[in-house]
Parts: structure tokens; sequence; C-alpha cells
């Protein structure tokens, strides 16, 4: 499978939800069912057995090597944010199944495997990386049954209309012996290879994001007649947690803690009413564990304080808020030397970003293998990643692989 | 038609639209449409000739007197905010209707209309009173043409759903030689009356509304791994303008201004993406000219400072921005008279909402009556008016209408 072959496979899945500015293939929706059918088929063709769990987790196997072998696995996927790149995800998707197949007339012992991990991005139900939650057995069955998106379509309903049940779910889990060890290979998403420079970033923690939602409720009413003075105005209440958060964070970055309001809803959303409430969602990130803990808190803090001088009030819920995860040392070790004997320059890094591969964490040794993002000076911000620089991220991931399985 | 009679009306026509919290009727939705028919059965049921308009306002008329002379006009709208009350624009059809029916014994020498006047809520397409401007021709079709709601359906497709042409709109237009006035019953919508106390408002002035639509270009970019100073979120900035906004509109209060921003959307809106674009609906409203026109300045400088200070770029675009309106002296006193005549207790007082009447002082001598609201005490904030506030206020509209027509 050569670098034409990885590019011309990454074009077409990017065909798939392509808009006028970026791509859209959030998860569950058409136009990742369409990428998804498209990988199956492909996988298929090129000789891998490929099954799909009780999430929708793809499933393709090589059968080479002691078939009753713990499987070595790479993998990533391939839903996106709103007006997402072609590379985040697609490039450990394509590349882990490039990857596989160089492998194929090598001679390995293990059985090797490549995952496309359902519902990654959190944009349209709120929840990140829930095919590999579902996969490792923590999938979270109650809020996830509650979970809608934007157009109050449920998670429930679109697993149905799937022909998934959630009751199900608990079955995608799976156990420790089947899995030697997971290793992704993934846009950085950061500028960090770019300006070292270095060819690969190897890495170390993955941050977890902690995710919060706050309601603010104030009083809807006419903005015609009512005197400023007597309005309880949830956006204005909204606009000064916005800002308290955004003071906060920039106090933590020096741990490189960050946090940002990416989604908010006014309602009831008309020029002529004061909002009388607005939904906003908080994501926190960072590897400091005890920094995250203290910019939670002082975000709590603004909540009451803003709550009680507006004369508004405000409900924080807690969607989710996990350790940040070390990736395997020994695995690690295999990249480096990898890498070494290439002669590539690379660096240990973070990850800012949540992956499949921090939940894959708890089931197998497991690494990430980073190669450079440049942003694209477009207004859709797309990130891009060279030919080149992909087909080196191959190339480490296939000899990673190889170490793992021969 | 008795007080009774109109409790009624009012009570079906709040079935339409009906949610758990308020009425959600917006202009050409289903809702309307029932409302609409409903109202048009009824007014041929009791005798009036009815027809529709080029823009969708309904005309009923009762052909008394001289057909030929000029009509003496009533009405009022039925479509609402989303989460609206079912009296708003409601009391001045029915009780416009119950008005003028009272009038059919006695001898009057004018023809009677009742106008229900289509899309006066701007709610759904960011335009008020589109229906009374249309009936002045004073109808903005360049911008009518571009207006879409939230959902992304146009005004242009809207209206023709409903065998309506946006190109006939100007046919609409109605001349002065066919109204000799207009009077609107409508409910206050502020405490004025309730604290005075006193039972009918004359209406001096109506404030009309500036409409701005401010729209924020920041960066979007991956929540997870965008180090803090180096962000352009274009939700901080909006969050800035929001609470500017706020400041001007509380400094400019000693004038009865009030600013709102009442509608804001942040794209992509996606829990882990930085808001790379805000839009955002502004409405200022006051009596005072010269005060509105220092808060447009204001925040015209505002926009400036967070755009150069944040590294987002900002635009304003005026929708709308009308001078206030002054109802017509005569037609005033002869309300005051009527209320004299009958010991009410009146307050001569400004409108902080727009209404249709405001439309149609350009094209006859306008006044328009006030009657005291109540403030529900539940989140959903509803207004509320007595029965018996209501059936006074159309003892006072069938009266005036009286000494206009007679």
């Amino acid at each position: 499978m050569t670098q034409e072959w990885v590019t011309k496979v990454i074009d077409e899945i990017a065909q798939f939800g392509k808009r006028d500015c970026g791509i859209y293939r959030e998860a569950f929706s058409e136009a990742d069912d369409k990428a998804r059918n498209y990988i199956i088929e492909l996988m298929k063709q090129v000789g891998l057995k490929v099954r799909t769990d009780e999430i929708g987790n793809i499933i393709g196997r090589l059968e080479v090597g002691d078939n009753k072998a713990p499987a070595v696995v790479t993998g990533s996927h391939l839903d996106t944010v709103p007006g997402g790149s072609k590379y985040d995800g697609v490039i450990g998707v394509v590349g882990g199944l490039a990857a596989i197949l160089r492998l194929k007339e090598r001679k390995v012992t293990q059985p090797l495997e490549l995952i496309v991990f359902a519902a990654e991005e959190s944009s349209r139900f709120m929840f990140a990386t829930m095919g590999s939650k579902a996969m490792i057995g923590r999938s979270n069955i109650n809020s996830w049954r509650k979970a809608k998106d934007k157009n109050d379509i449920s998670f429930v309903e679109v697993m149905s209309s799937r022909g998934l049940d959630i009751n199900n779910i608990d079955k995608a889990a799976r156990s420790k012996d089947a899995i030697k060890a997971f290793v992704e290979l993934h846009i950085e998403q950061g500028n960090t290879l770019v300006s070292k420079p270095a060819a690969i970033g190897i890495v170390d923690v993955v941050a977890a994001p902690t995710r919060l939602k706050i309601t603010v409720d104030g009083l809807a009413n006419y903005s015609g007649t009512t005197p400023m003075n007597i309005r309880r105005d949830a956006l204005v209440s909204a606009s000064m947690i916005v800002l308290a958060i955004q003071e906060i964070a920039l106090e933590q970055s020096y741990y490189g803690t960050v946090a940002t309001v990416g989604a908010l809803k006014v309602h009831p959303g008309a020029i002529n009413v004061i909002p009388g409430q607005v939904e906003m969602w908080v994501d926190i990130r960072g590897v400091n564990h005890s920094s995250i803990i203290e910019c939670l808190q002082e975000i709590k803090d603004a909540v009451s304080t803003v709550a009680e001088g507006q004369d508004t009030s405000m409900s924080i819920e807690m969607l989710s808020s996990e350790k940040p995860v070390e990736m395997d040392k020994e695995v690690a070790k295999i990249i480096e030397n990898v890498c070494d004997s290439k002669g590539l320059s690379y660096v240990q890094m973070n990850s800012g970003a949540g992956h499949d591969a921090m939940n894959m964490a708890f089931l197998a040794p497991t690494g990430m293998i980073f190669i450079p993002s440049y942003n694209d000076i477009s207004h859709c911000a797309d990130e891009y990643a060279t030919p080149n620089d992909i087909e080196t991220g191959i190339q480490v991931l296939t000899e990673t692989l190889f170490q793992l399985a021969k």
C-alpha cells in the first residue's frame, strides 16, 4: 500500500460530509455511515475479516500468526466535529490499514487488528470516545440514555435507526486477554512538532477532558418595555461566566490547562425577548490534575458570585471528569527505537486532546504516534498534514506494530 | 358580543400553538395559520366582508353608513413571540371585532374595519410589523427577500407556501383616502398602569426599535490543544459586547432607553471547538431619539475596541432604525373624553414596544388604548390581563370608534 494509495483513500473519505467549509461527519450521521461503509468495503477487499460490535465499532482482523494469541491493534475514528478536517482520525484509520497490509508479507506471530471507533468526537452528543469507552466496559449508559443532539434527536434513537440497541452496549466490552497492545497514529492538532521542529511526537500523557454544562435561569420578558434595572437577563449572566472562565484558564495556562465555552444556546432566542435561559457547555483540559481541580473550583465560585449578583439562578452539571492518562513506557520506548533506527527526529510530548488510546490504555499497553499539523490559512482553520509526514508516520507505526507482533 | 364571548374567543385562539410554557405562534407558522383561519371564519359568521391582501393582512369590513366614505379602522395581530402570551395582539383583534359588532346597532356614517396584521412580531424573520409596513407602502423588500428564520427557511419560501408572492407586496399598500382613522387596543406589556394605578393608558409616542446584527469573526480551533494566549475566541469577544451593551443601556435608562441582546448563535457550536463565529441580534428601544443615537454610537465604539483588543473582526449590520412615532392628538383627545364620560382613570404614556399603530399613523390619524398587564408568577413570565380590564378597554374602544364613525 503505497503513499499514493494512502493519499487517494484519505481524499475519498474526505468526500463524505464535505461542505464549503470543512467536513461535517458527525457521529452516526448519514455522512459518517457512508464513510464507515466505505472503509468496511475496503477492509474486506484487502482481505480483513470485518465485524461491527454493539456500539458500532468496526473491527477488521488480519488473521496471521497464531490466531488465538492476543492481537496487536491499531485504529482511530472517522467521525468529525462540525467543519472538521480530513486528517483528524482518518490518518489513524487509513495509516493503520496501510501498516497492517504492509505487514502481510512479514513474519508476525500475532493477529493484527484495525479498529474504527464509533463516536469519538463529542460534538454531537457531548460525550467523547463513546466507542472505545464501550470497548473497555466503561460506558456511561445512564447518561448516554439521556443524551440528545442539537436537533433533539436522542442517542438511543440514532443507535436504534442503525439496528443497535443501547441495552446491548455492555457486550461491546473486550477482555484484556484479547489485546496485546494498542498503538494509535494521529495528527498532532497543535503546533509543538512544527515549532520544534520534529518529525514524530511520542505521547507521554493524554489529557482527559473535564466537561460541564452550566444552565443559567433568568426571566424572559419583552425587550421593549422592561426597564434595564429590573431585568434578570440570562445572557448577561452567561457572558460574565464566559469571561470568568477565560480569565481562570489564562491564570492556569502555566500548567498547560485550557478551558473553553464551545457551545451556548439562548432561550427563547428572539430579538425582542430578554433571554430567559442560557445553556452553556464547558470543556476543560490539561495534563496537570490539580490545576484542573483548581480551575473547576474557581469556575464554581464564579458561578455562585454571578448567580447571586445578577439574581439569576445557575446550575452546574458535571458531564465527565477523568484523570489524565499515561501511555505505556515500553510501547513508547519501542516507538523511540524505531525513530532512532530510521534517523527520525522525535519529541516526547503530552496530548491536550483526548483520544481513543486514552481508553484503550485500560485494556492493554498503549502508545500514540503524532505527526505534525499545519494550520490552513483559510477561515475554516482546517489543519493540514503533508503526504510525506503521513508516510513517515505510517512507517513508524508499521515498524512499531511489527516489533509488537513479531 | 358579551364579555363572556370575548373571553371564550381569546381562550379558543390561545389553543393554537399552545405549549407547556407559553404560546408558539410565530408569523406564518402552522399555528398562526390556524389562528388566522379561525378568525376569518368568525368574521364571516358575524357578517363581515373578509379579504386577505398581498402580504396576508386580513381585512374584515362592516359595510355600514356610506360605503364609499373612508373607513374607521381598528385591529392588531395574532402572531406571537416564541413562548408568548395569549393577550398580546389578540385583545386588539377580538376586542376590535367585539367593538365593531357592538356598533352594528348604532347609527354610524362610516364603514368599519377590523385588520389582523401579518407578521407583527420580529422573532421569526427579525423584521417587525411587516404587515402594516406593507399596508402603508413602506415595505423593505430588498432586506425581506434575504430574511431567513432560525431553521434557514426564507420569508420568500414561507410566503410562497401560502400562495403569496413577495413581488406583489407593493399591492398591499392602501391610500390615505381609504382610512379615516385607526385605533388599536393593546395590553400594556409594562407596569405603568398597574403601578399608577389607572384603568386606561392613552399612548402619546410609540418607540420604534433600532435593530442591529453584530457578527464576530474569530478563529475556530480545537479546544484541547490551542493555548489560551493565542486564541481568537469569538464567544469571548461577543460576551464582552453583551456586557458593554448592558452597561451602555443602563447609563441611558434615565431617558427610558433599553437595549437587549435577545438572540446569539455560536458557530460551529461544538463542545470541543473554540467558537469561530458568533452572530448576535441587538434591539434598542426608546422614545428619546438622541438617547438612541448616543446608545448606537457607544455600541459602535465598544465593538471597535473589543475587535481590536481581541483580534476578532466584527461587523455591524443595521436591520432597522426608525424614529419614535407620535400618536394623533385629536384621536387621543377623543379617547380622553370617552374615559371622562365613563369616569375611568387614565394616564398619558409612551409605548416602549412597537405596534402596527406606529405604521398606520402614516396613513391616518391614529390612537392607541392600553389596558393594564400583570406579570404571571410562573417561570414563563406570561403577562395577564383581567377579563374586567379587557371589557373596560373594549368599551373605550367601542365609544372611540363610534365618535370617529358617527
